[in-house]
């Protein structure tokens, strides 16, 4: 949420709120800026809702979701200091840092590039906070050393390969509000997704807690977390 | 300090480290950016120098030197956001904030706007440090209803005009560092200042402590430094 | 039109195109981007309507509608840096510039501000095209001067003041796309218009061609440039 | 030239008027910004000196050093606006852009990316000029069948590798001013340079015009460009 920029606006933020259980809050690098930060924060306030930080490469042109080059060290100090940026906003408001969740390209190049996964890992771990996401092992391993705690996501509305890795929001195909439903419970009761290939891929997740991301700035987001919640409370009824 | 950007240099910040107690660093708007941030802190924390908070206007063409008008709800954030990601820079090599103290037209601004101010103040509260510069009537009044411990300053590089305010350093006339270390022993033996009209002026901070600002970016930032280190180790002896 | 920014969106450009003759493309500094501008352009060409440059402030985050202070040089540079881009843009698909339009608060500043005015000017006549706006005395002596051609412009869409002059966006009342037409057909029989105090203006264009300015980022401004449309075709059939 | 940004300045720009015919200006997305290139192009234009725009990725705080992932429609629309702006700035001083060379990484990014180089070819062949570089087998092809003029240049500043192609300043082995002169004569003389690991190199210039490019950036500017202009005209004289 949040990630408009100045006059631009971008997902419906308020409607979504009333679905959501936590949201994350995009830092000004890929999308945001201090006063959509600060009433997004103002808005989950409102309807009792955690805040994870959402920080992102430095490319507003692209939406964080270009490839690009950074050294670690400066990846290090970018997110001390996206995160730092919204945990301020966040305290000015009472409270607090619930995680930190890499957006769209750094999600991605942390799984490719040992480094740069290191430089995030470390700046997470200086908040003392959860990580969520999809850990691959080597993310695992240094989660474990470092001492954060990770929490497994799965994502309904955008496609995952035969490896069980994500796909990028701009390479998957549009998806439906029923396909989002059946994801979910294929997930949650069989722990299994349906790969872009049309296989069966198991995801390995059953052993703990998860969270559902649903992206805020697709088209149909509203009612992709409409139906997501509501797959999530039947499940949970039983 | 850290008023570079990205490949560009300002100011000969590791030099000067040797000569001063604290440093002001810039936050992102008006100049520097997470890895100048970084390097900055890490360059203080070597020299045992404390470290304040110099949020500035966004502004990275005009060295948010230029009046510009900002929406008060919007300072808030961008004081919040900026302060926060120095402050967690800060904390994850071991430091803490020491004060906040706004940056250039920010400076004047709040001089001038009520509203600002009020959103200024508002958000260094949150923080719980000192805010340093030079209250006037409006300012001494908020911090104390609000609570924030002010620490006069004097600017012996810069203009004061006759009625004891400060001159932009734009508008400023070129010092020596010998007229430097003149008013800095002015100012502390007698509280005066010779304004730009050369008339004496009195600064009527005599009852409390106080710090000396340097710019750095100016010409002579090291040997200003230098001589200003000098003049107050003299006065010190005595 | 083409004023969003990467991913960004603002207004309906392309459902636009049917109902102007003329279009004004950001250029970069307020909102747009390249691709963004480069799209518009290839729309223009597609719906033959003819381009005009709309430079700005260089404020995205403020869509360049806050007041800044921006030395007359460094504005004359600003542009012919924005113009010369979307004249670059329109040349490489065999389109011509049409005009010049200063942007939001530009529009403003260049009425307050004689050297901004004249470092606009000066920009523009390198161009040699007109210039779009509402000329004030100073405008029309320095444009006859320059030998600039002026092309008078009414804004149906925002507020006008008693002594005639456009009120901002942001302080204008939201408007109906039955007063839109109202207010052009009274300013283009009587040459007069109904100012936010009520008061009947004479705005004195009735000697020359006009054009009609419909801001196509307000909530109904595919309404609004539909009834424009609509009440200048039915006034020219008589 | 030009590689300043805002208040923050990068190489000796005036002292280097004096040793060379034509300097290429960034165009405000790795560098510069509108008042710096209008200020370098008088520069110029006192010392009589030949300007070329030198576009570069959009990437201030890299310096457009860094690789990312551009569309290539994206870069075309990017080159147009940049090589735009900088000819309007020409145009108004009654100047005229001499040639196109494409900057830092992009300048690698079109050696390794065939849709990136016909996106710049198609940008530069709108503005009917020649581009500078050093051209690959796939960029003299494509110019040949654009109608684009390719100038060869010689890099004495930086290294090669052992097949001819430039290494990235950040990656080349800081020079001396006699190394400098050295690879001058040797790759005038006898068309040769010697790589990185010690090899000689031949270039396959010898066939046509060629110019030398210094950059003003690196720490020996002057004295590099200075016994570049001496070793030019002593071979020059014979």
């Amino acid at each position: 949420m949040g990630e408009g920029f100045g006059r631009w606006k971008m997902g419906p933020d308020e409607e979504l709120m009333q679905y959501v259980d936590v949201a994350n809050v995009a830092c000004g690098f890929h999308a945001g800026d201090p006063s959509i930060m600060r009433s997004t924060v103002c808005l989950a306030k409102k309807y009792n809702i955690q805040i994870g930080a959402h920080p992102g490469l430095q490319d507003l042109i692209g939406f964080g979701r270009r490839r690009m080059n950074v050294n670690p060290e400066d990846m290090y100090a970018m997110i001390l200091y996206q995160v730092g940026a919204l945990k301020a906003i966040l305290e000015a408001e009472g409270m607090t840092l619930n995680h930190v969740k890499p957006h769209g390209e750094l999600f991605f190049y942390m799984h490719r590039d040992g480094k740069i996964m290191d430089a995030v890992l470390r700046a997470v771990r200086s908040f003392n906070v959860p990580i969520y996401g999809i850990p691959n092992e080597a993310q695992i391993l240094a989660c474990q050393r470092l001492g954060i705690d990770f929490r497994f996501e799965f994502y309904p509305d955008i496609d995952y390969n035969d490896s069980g890795s994500l796909v990028p929001v701009s390479e998957s195909v549009a998806t439906t509000p029923q396909l989002i439903g059946e994801r979910i419970r294929k997930f949650a009761l069989e722990d299994i997704v349906l790969s872009n290939s049309g296989s069966t891929v198991p995801l390995g997740f059953s052993s703990g807690p998860f969270s559902i991301c649903i992206h805020s700035d697709l088209p149909q987001a509203l009612e992709n977390a409409q139906v997501a919640r509501e797959v999530v409370s039947k499940l949970s009824e039983n």
